[in-house]
């Protein structure tokens, strides 16, 4: 068959959730795999704030990659592009931080990502979840959209008392400190850790005592 | 003979539709492969939305190349040239992306492009075709430049209301979800899917229990 | 001898037509071949749609190398500088396009471009020639300067008969549709086809069914 | 266990401190390491000054590399990558350099920084702390966060007058003249310096008397 | 001795002529060649169009190399950096451009410049000398700084008619149409052309009939 | 020990005088060499003139450099970072020039500079130095830091005889006409020229007449 199966489509496509001053907004989050050299490709008029964004989810997913079963390798030969429609609205702002994290995750691990829940939440270089803003405005919009399940930065819990009560009975939310909270739990199954150990190098340095002898690199 | 035959001429032209203040207009839409490394160079005068369109469709068409019978060492060897006559004209926007995804798989495949046709729509990421603007001075650009089928988005099947009889009496209108049904019949003849096996790599890591054990990469 | 012969400097020297509010001007295209990695360089103050000119022009060639007699390998270790005197002054807009196809068939050809001749008009990816603006204000210009014969674009030909009979009558004017038709004319000799075998690649991809079995690229 | 230890959450991680008009804050600064080339990425919204900051900081750690255990060779295998968040805060000036080298030395050797200090202060390439603006308002924004020591530019002394007696009774403030105090004191344990031995070179060149005779380099 | 003579001293040194609204003034030209791979570096505070002028009098020089006795592997080797003192006066124009490529002749070659002309033109990239304009100006300056000859360009010899007479007197004014006329004479000795035999290709491509046959390059 | 030695901490840093509208400064410019290619790096926010001066003086010494005993294959294997704290002070200008030479020389040969002096005067690509202004105010900022010797310009010495007597007394100024002159004497130790003798190349290319035979590179 020419198209692709719904599951199938659904590997790197993960709903992030925006805030405007005219209500919340579903985001899709796509990303593709591509031969390359480990670096990533941001399109959909993405802001300076949520490109600094996804840089960080790269480097993070990255430096921990061998806990969610991708080998270092991988980005040796293959990059990253993270799209997100629609291509004419300018869109800014860290919260999808989390949400680009696991559509990278996804992406590299083929494992697709579960296509009922939504996520927003800052990302840190070590995978911390940050507060974010606009939470009434975006369970609202993931309402409408039919999702039934948000995760939410742990930070936000004291936002809860604001929501409506049938927001709250309609979707489940999961409020989440750390982004492994969130892969082991968005993806249709959670990633399996690989061992990986470096191939060893030249044996040329040696431990030593403080008073250096021998030739240091001139500095 | 030192012209080119019309046929061989259209592969990798592809007609797309736009749409400004004072009415809808024909763009021409030109790729051709030169050698190179995988890369798009595209000009024209095209803004930013547009320039990302070419991008996302491009990352589309790489990431499915097999589908469409395109050997993915082809992008090692070659880049592509995206040009959009009339070269003085600033053009932009997403709605080009169906056509650029089209152009590019014919001129990948060799395959021509039916001279009979437009198209417009966004794509996406996954290849999901999102409707547009302005179908109805798309169309009626389409009918005065001789067009007999246009492929629209299936979200703009609601907009065909607004649309003047006399436009569907003439103009074959098809609505799409997905570029793979552009592609498939927009070509003079469907693409045919390959096989592609990976070349083997260095069997040096090995899957792991939750307790990693062994030399792990330092971060 | 230490300068050069006439002959001689007129190889990747093509006279081109501008036209400013001031009335129409003679420009003197020059190309000269550098080593280099295929890319081309700009100088003369060239604005946007004229630079993107020169790249469309440079895609069309190169792709179509082997029709003008040019090995595809010469652009792995040749760049082209194509330059615009006088340096001061501001040039732009797309109607330089076909002169700077034919600057750089001269120069990669080593065939010098006839001394009488000028030309005018938009090149496209597939070497279309497009229409131009200002034709009685160049031809004036070129008749100044001159010249016999003028390339210009076949769909102009619904403007000559604005232009003054005199004009008519002392310049030879040639419309034309495709640029193949103007380097074909306007080098002293037209250039000579060659064959060309790409090397043969590893073989390892293979035909298959729509049921793709094997082991699909990840993406 | 899919999260991450706390100590080991802790390397690479630095707390600096933040002076704006509105009052002093504490800065988290994030480094990971990541394969490349000894380049560094920031973001979090830095200014240009900060940026800079982070590259003297850097130039300063790579120069003395073997001071800190950290071998040369490193740098032609990883980046490093500093993040500041909260990422859609814009964060300007020189007075976290200290803590930017710290952050590197702590992720370059693998040992974590200690959870309660706080440290601000200018560093030069050489290594030396200059001083900073804002102290009282950094040291009471340390105290807020429940930090317990923080190490201040030894040129900042004379401010230390203005601090208020509960803040110098809760914190220990630690003058440095030169940052490697801080490394030392800073991180759980001092980095144990190595030996090391630049590969030998091609003898091609020889000591000479000043009427220089062989053929030197044209110039 | 550590400093240098003063004949060594004039490698690369060639005197240009500006031309402001306060006047005409003397430029320095300052070329030195340095490991590399055939690029230009210019600093001085140069102005696009200067810039522009030192790019094509360096490709003159590289295209025509064998003519001033330069074997083009040079450029493989070697980079040129083009400095116009005092660094913080602004500086723009094509009409440096001879001197810059008599400047880089001069330093490629190592044959000094002779100290007593100055030069003004514009270069095109077939080493054609354009007219300049404050020719009064500038021929005032250099009679201000000692000079004994100017090169001018031919086109300007119209403009003599202007220049005071006790000017003409004490300056030999030498107009020239071809920057290899000024090369000639400007530098103490003339260059000798060498032989050059590209190294032989591989014999992949043969010529051809015009109905190719064989696999021509995919477009 | 884990900090550094005074002495070795001189290695690289060199006091340069800056001028601005509220009087004289002194700058302390700071070099250190860092694995890479031969690039320099600057930081402290210095503006273009101030970093095409860094340009500069790093070609004169490359340039020159077996006159400082220093290998040219030295700039294959290691960059220069030059920082000039403090890092959110503006800096520009050309004057620092033959101060950012110095620093180069002495972090390129490892000699120290001495600690007692200072340096203005704008350096060209040869080596030559220019005159500054605001010499009275940046001589009363070396003698308030205690400086005892300063270089200047001997251009500016017609400025001497608006200099107060007191300055004049207690500063030793010594007027330079070259480079050469201030490294001699600033560093700690003359720096010994070697000799250097290019790796022979493959002798293709031969001496010939002007009648030039056999094929020459096509351009
Ligand atoms: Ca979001
Ligand atoms: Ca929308
Ligand atoms: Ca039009
Ligand atoms: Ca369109
Ligand atoms: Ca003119
Ligand atoms: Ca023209
Ligand atoms: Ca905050
Ligand atoms: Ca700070
Ligand atoms: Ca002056
Ligand atoms: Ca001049
Ligand atoms: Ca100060
Ligand atoms: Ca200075």
């Amino acid at each position: 068959r020419f198209g692709e199966a719904e599951t199938e489509d659904m590997v790197g496509v993960v709903t992030g959730l925006a805030w405007t001053e005219v209500g919340g907004e579903i985001l899709s989050i796509e990303s593709v795999m591509l031969p390359g050299k480990g670096a990533v490709k941001t399109t959909g008029k993405l802001g300076d704030v949520m490109q600094e964004s996804v840089s960080a989810a790269l480097s993070y997913v990255r430096s921990r990659s061998i806990t969610f079963g991708i080998k270092p390798t991988v980005f040796e030969k293959r990059d990253i592009h993270v799209h997100v429609p629609e291509g004419a609205t300018p869109k800014d702002g860290p919260s999808a931080g989390i949400a680009m994290a696991t559509s990278m995750v996804s992406v590299l691990t083929g494992i697709p990502v579960r296509r009922d829940i939504a996520m927003t939440g800052e990302i840190t270089l070590r995978g911390r979840v940050l507060p974010i803003g606009g939470l009434k405005e975006k369970l609202l919009a993931a309402l409408r959209a039919g999702i039934t399940t948000v995760f939410i930065p742990k930070e936000n819990e004291k936002d809860l008392a604001e929501i409506p009560d049938n927001v709250k009975k309609h979707l489940q939310l999961v409020p989440v400190a750390h982004v492994d909270d969130v892969i082991a739990q968005a993806l249709v199954r959670k990633p399996d850790p690989i061992e990986w150990v470096e191939p060893p190098e030249q044996p040329v340095a040696t431990a030593a005592t403080d008073s250096a002898a021998g030739a240091p690199l001139p500095h």
